[in-house]
């Protein structure tokens, strides 16, 4: 396999993000991977930790096509609008946040990179800072013009994917509609196939109401919206099995069988694939033209600087998106 | 610790129950614990499973103080509507299941049984024979005259109580009052202590949206309801933590330092549980001034009279009702 470059965005510097890749750079990666940040603030935070990494500062126009050895770290130097203390956060800094971003998901499109890796931004202080920024799903869709994109968490042996995802719990059942519901569907079937390599993917759909709704006794969107467009699709080809009631969904006797949950909301898919996946789950975007996988964790600005963390997450988003770079070519 | 009787209901008689109870007697329980079946039912699914079962009809005004020997079980002989066939719903039998269940809630209010466990009925063949009846709690919630009831599903190292249970999606928000929650808290909390034995309950408690709110970005019922009725019992001295996100709540750092999690709707707290504890999952009913334990599987109707099920989920819910009744006296 020719090694492919990726590049690695560290988000809010006040936070955990420029310490996970400080602590990454210990064992040499399979592909160059760029972290596309402040020299500055990775010097400063490597003193802080105590840790040795060498960093390679890379021309943009004439980047490696080798991996680094371990201990060293390729840099993509951009320069911080203000200096950085581990754990305070800074509006000053919003816009180089965004323009790591910027690099990174241009450098996608560009061919510059295979994929991008993100850890943790804070959407608050970005707001603050008078920048309009809803998250990184949202910024990647807009640089990438994509009208539907759809989250997808994963860890060892179980994918969910969410039909809506920030709402209010009370906005949740008037966004299941038949159109919202066909085009994640079909985001989903597509991108298992040509970027997880999966040739004819198997989904478990979830009811939206308890119980699957019990037949219309529990509510009446799975017989109203949710079977007649999975009946649909199934049509064309799909291997939808569903809806089924999430209680009992989540149980190996189905999830042997299948390669992604879609769940109906938030709260209905993340708590099971984050108390199985703890500590080892990523977070895939989905319906992008590009390659872009995260950790599924926050900015932990408590921890920033203290080296109590664990890679684990960022690791596995790392191999996700090394896996479907190689499944895409 | 002195024997005490107990009663077990098998449910629907198509169903797995009586077969659950059969597979059962192959070992000594530490208590007396009472089959409230038809014998004539217990007998041919005997036959029909190829299991050998002593039944040991008794009197229920006399009734026994020593366990049953393995291989045997103690039957309240109850006259079933009409001959059962494994699998085959009939709606003449309603009746004799809800008799059942009469004898067993009635015998705790009474002082014959320490408390009752119960396999699952069929509600909609009860419906169908005209008897109104919408589950085994609200019936027993009747039975004993109580106004609330809360449901709590609990497996070894989690136990979930649930603020709404059988509600639409659409419907949850709304039903999201302080008072609900005041009251479930209260009763989650005192029978923690009473029923569990835990002197100072540790109670984490989700929000109701995505993020629990995220500050009241994604929701406002935390800041409005939820927060405000914690302080309230905080102030009380109970142990509450939260509102927490869902997603994150259901990790180690936060499981291990509870009791119990109290979630605000069915699909947010169960599939969790369900899918670490499958297998090994029970339901218990608290707020009844009785102690009442069930399996947290269904009647099963196309695997009754095959064998091939499963005694985990009853043999959880006859310890936790026994553990209970230890810890009551």
């Amino acid at each position: 396999m020719k090694p492919q470059r990726f590049a690695l965005t560290p988000g809010e510097p006040a936070g955990i993000g420029p310490d996970l890749c400080l602590l990454l750079a210990a064992h040499r990666q399979p592909h160059p991977l760029i972290a596309i940040t402040s020299r500055d603030l990775l010097l400063e935070r490597a003193t802080q930790l105590g840790v040795a990494v060498t960093l390679l500062a890379v021309d943009p126009d004439a980047l490696p096509d080798q991996p680094a050895d371990a201990g060293s770290l390729y840099v993509w130097d951009t320069p911080l609008g203000a200096p950085v203390q581990a754990g305070v956060l800074d509006r000053a800094n919003a816009a180089f946040v965004l323009e790591t971003l910027t690099r990174a998901g241009q450098g996608c499109l560009d061919g510059r990179f295979a994929g991008m890796i993100t850890a943790p931004v804070h959407k608050g202080v970005i707001n603050e800072a008078g920048i309009g920024f809803s998250g990184h799903t949202e910024f990647l869709a807009e640089l990438t013009h994509t009208e539907q994109v759809v989250m997808m968490l994963a860890t060892h042996g179980l994918r969910v994917a969410l039909v809506t995802t920030h709402l209010p719990l009370r906005a949740v059942a008037d966004a299941i509609t038949e159109e919202r519901l066909e085009r994640v569907t079909r985001i989903l079937h597509s991108d298992l196939k040509d970027k997880f390599g999966i040739a004819r993917p198997r989904i478990l759909v979830c009811g939206l109401n308890p119980h699957a709704g019990e037949g219309g006794h529990l509510g009446r969107e799975e017989i109203e919206i949710i079977e007649p467009t999975l009946e649909r699709l199934r049509s064309e080809g799909m291997d939808l099995r569903g809806p089924l009631p999430a209680d009992t969904l989540f149980t190996p006797k189905y999830l042997e069988h299948c390669d992604a949950v879609l769940a109906m909301y938030h709260d209905q898919g993340l708590p099971v694939l984050k108390y199985k996946g703890f500590g080892a789950a990523l977070n895939v975007t989905l319906g992008l033209p590009i390659i872009r996988t995260s950790v599924d964790h926050g900015t932990a600005l408590d921890l920033a600087g203290t080296g109590k963390i664990d890679t684990g997450s960022l690791k596995v988003a790392l191999d996700t998106a090394y896996q479907m770079a190689e499944t895409r070519i």
